[in-house]
């Protein structure tokens, strides 16, 4: 039997995400990012195409790094502005009934004691369907805006966020029994304060003596979600993470980095397939493999070199305004800026890229591939991609908004469906069960479920 | 023609909010609080009985007064546990269609510049139908787990509060111009950076440079409640409250209170009705007067007194664990206790009250009214309350949940429309419209507005 291929759609609520300056093609609806019926919309289609998740990115801050100010950004509308996505999350369950929701939130800006509460909060109102992406925030424009001087760095981010991983597990996992809502009305019992106990943690960031606010929701801990891909974010991944997130040019780039993360995942005493490796990929579709083309060529003119090289700022630290655009990369001198430019020269170490050619390389495809084509030829490519690369699914990113996510829907599903590939959801599952097939709590060799009493099981 | 009156439900994510005890009545249905459809649908039935909205409270600690621990108030289920509330409400307002949703949140423990964007998203995803309900916490058990030793002075929690309105007012009326979204495709902008703008503040508790994350909502600030009742308190609502919820016994004693409002309102430098003002009050109502009568009664035999006590000792720090029940509440000494008391003793100086007594009146009503009949009785009795007090709105009150809600709407909204005493509202119309009627924006002499640009206008 073939094992089924998993799909996330990555998304974020902003007018430009993944594809600056496709906002302008006249199908693209990224205008209503602010209209919670776009999001709702987007969830029931997703869910219809057989989609196990969506992703809803975010950050703190805005893209200053090109020119040294945000105005290339705005113009664009990189990211910007943007709205808080935890908020949509009941009302897309309420719309849905097997999707997942996973959203962003990091442990540099918020106290764990409120974090906790809100994703327990969110896992009771989707009945055990929401998902933590786990970051330790990257933007030195969010840290000043949050009381810092300027971010911590690297490592001590990660040093905090270890501590923090722990007062929440200790918050979801450890802190009220199972059977601690008695509810009895006969007995006068609520809560039964026997089976709640304080956490009385004591740390180097952190003090909370508890107990958790909420009660115990279906998935407890709420399926968890990383990116990093730093050493230091690796090792994070191998302890922490139940599904990674990766963005590479080829199979065989990501085939590397899988083998990597699966031998850290022994050694760090899980099994070597405790985490679920979703793949970036941008499918661009349509019923043959011409009219794909078609939209594929029509997509590139609608792209934005200035804004592209906002985001590629914003991700790397290298400023390219006021460079020539139809210059080749390589003259670009400093080290930073050559190791920023890796992922292009891994690709073809030969090929000299202008940064024109960069800029339009992001902005259709980002780090991950582009497949373009008629539902087979696209399958006939997730199929080899999932194979080469090893990896348990893609986090598809989409050009035109939602129009990508509707193409995909109408084509690319069906095919999938006709080809017993598609992972399909069962109506009452967790997002955990949905993306691990076993839950809905955590796996009794993760560092969470270290933390809990003999009064609390793994079965909800 | 009659000014009509104002009906907003006062709830909470908790099992047993107002009326301890009342939970295990077998009508009562608060064990659902952690199911989303529960809210939705009380929604759907309050904006069905004319209800200009609902108000979510929140603490983010226990009640941990009464005994020195927080076990009575969790065996009473008070207050304990309690979720998140500001998720909920883009899934309320998808289901409704004209009902406002306040939310409690605190300036003490989350960064300015995060909660701006939350209700700036609120606000967007309900079309303009949030309020923030101000608060500064009160509760030492929160302060520990936030990462305080003890919750700061009292003075202390206002200064910070003033600011962080300032940086907030700054954010959500100051940073992006109205016309500053230009999505304008044929141009390539979609925010024009010359119309967005670096707040720059400095002060003693926030440095925020700025822009703002989010782009200006309809309301831009969203309609401001606050409820605080001490002299500084009540200087803060003079110069930041739309709306103000009050609790008092009786209407002379309300009205004392409002006329100092009203005065304190134009010495600010607003007018004397820039404020709402809502006093709290529990309506038990049935097709005829006996009928609410025996539910009354009935309602009586279902007092929880220890979990009445413990919520008694969040509420005024006075510990009455060990008291005998049946002693007269004279008895206790302190000047703390008498100041904790003076609720009751302003009632009728001369009366004697029990503990259990002041159990039982804490746990049906309050520290408000109980008004108890036909709707004939009760609308009568609202009128009256209205006229004596000069409030503009009640806030309501359920001892059984939804069942009270249920009955208000089944009951009572039919002859408040008979009467024309109902404020219809309005589809389409922003919680500040709803409220105040006018917006839905700030008015001009409300502090927030001074820091607007001239490129901020009054008009969404």
């Amino acid at each position: 039997m073939t094992t089924p291929i998993m799909l996330n759609a990555f998304e974020m609520l902003v007018p430009a995400f993944q594809s600056p300056g496709l906002w302008r093609h006249p199908a693209d609806r990224s205008r209503e990012y602010n209209r919670l019926d776009y999001w709702t919309d987007l969830a029931r289609t997703l869910e219809d195409g057989g989609f196990s998740g969506i992703f809803l990115a975010d950050i703190l801050g805005q893209y200053d790094v090109f020119g040294g100010d945000g105005d290339a950004a705005m113009r664009g509308g990189v990211q910007y502005p943007i709205l808080d996505p935890s908020v949509i999350i009941p009302a897309i369950a309420a719309q849905t009934s097997t999707i997942g929701v996973g959203v962003t939130a990091s442990t540099t800006y918020e106290h764990p004691y409120l974090l906790a509460r809100r994703f327990s909060t969110l896992d009771h109102f989707t009945d055990g369907r929401v998902g933590w992406n786990i970051v330790t925030s990257y933007q030195d424009s969010a840290a000043r805006n949050l009381g810092l001087s300027g971010q911590a760095p690297h490592d001590q981010r990660y040093d905090r966020a270890e501590e923090y991983m722990d007062v929440v597990y200790k918050l979801w996992e450890a802190s009220i029994d199972d059977d601690a809502i008695v509810a009895d009305a006969d007995a006068g019992i609520f809560v039964d304060p026997e089976r709640v106990r304080r956490i009385d943690h004591v740390g180097e960031h952190f003090r909370v003596p508890g107990p958790a606010l909420a009660e115990p929701s279906r998935q407890r801990t709420p399926l968890l979600f990383q990116a990093g891909a730093s050493p230091r974010g690796l090792a994070f991944a191998a302890k922490h993470a139940e599904a990674i997130f990766y963005n590479g040019p080829t199979p065989e780039i990501v085939r590397g980095w899988v083998d990597t993360v699966r031998g850290d995942l022994v050694a760090a005493g899980r099994t070597a397939d405790a985490v679920k490796i979703f793949t970036m990929a941008t499918v661009i579709t349509a019923a043959t493999d011409e009219e794909a083309r078609a939209k594929y060529e029509d997509y590139q003119r609608y792209v934005d070199p200035e804004a592209a090289l906002a985001l590629f700022g914003g991700w790397t630290g290298v400023d390219l305004a006021g460079a020539d655009i139809d210059a080749p990369i390589e003259h670009l001198e400093t080290e930073a800026h050559q190791s920023a430019l890796s992922t292009f020269t891994t690709l073809d170490p030969d090929r000299v890229w202008t940064i024109r050619e960069m800029a339009n390389f992001i902005s259709i495809g980002g780090r991950g591939p582009v497949i373009v084509g008629s539902p087979t030829t696209v399958v006939d490519e997730l199929e080899r991609w999932r194979e080469e690369a090893d990896v348990d699914g893609f986090n598809l990113s989409s050009v035109i908004r939602p129009g990508g996510q509707e193409d995909f829907v109408r084509h690319v599903s069906p095919e999938l469906r006709r080809r017993g590939l598609l992972a399909e959801q069962r109506p009452g599952a967790t997002f955990r069960e949905a993306v691990l097939g076993k839950g809905p709590r955590l796996a009794e060799d993760h560092r969470g479920a270290s933390f809990r009493p003999a009064a609390v099981g793994t079965r909800a």
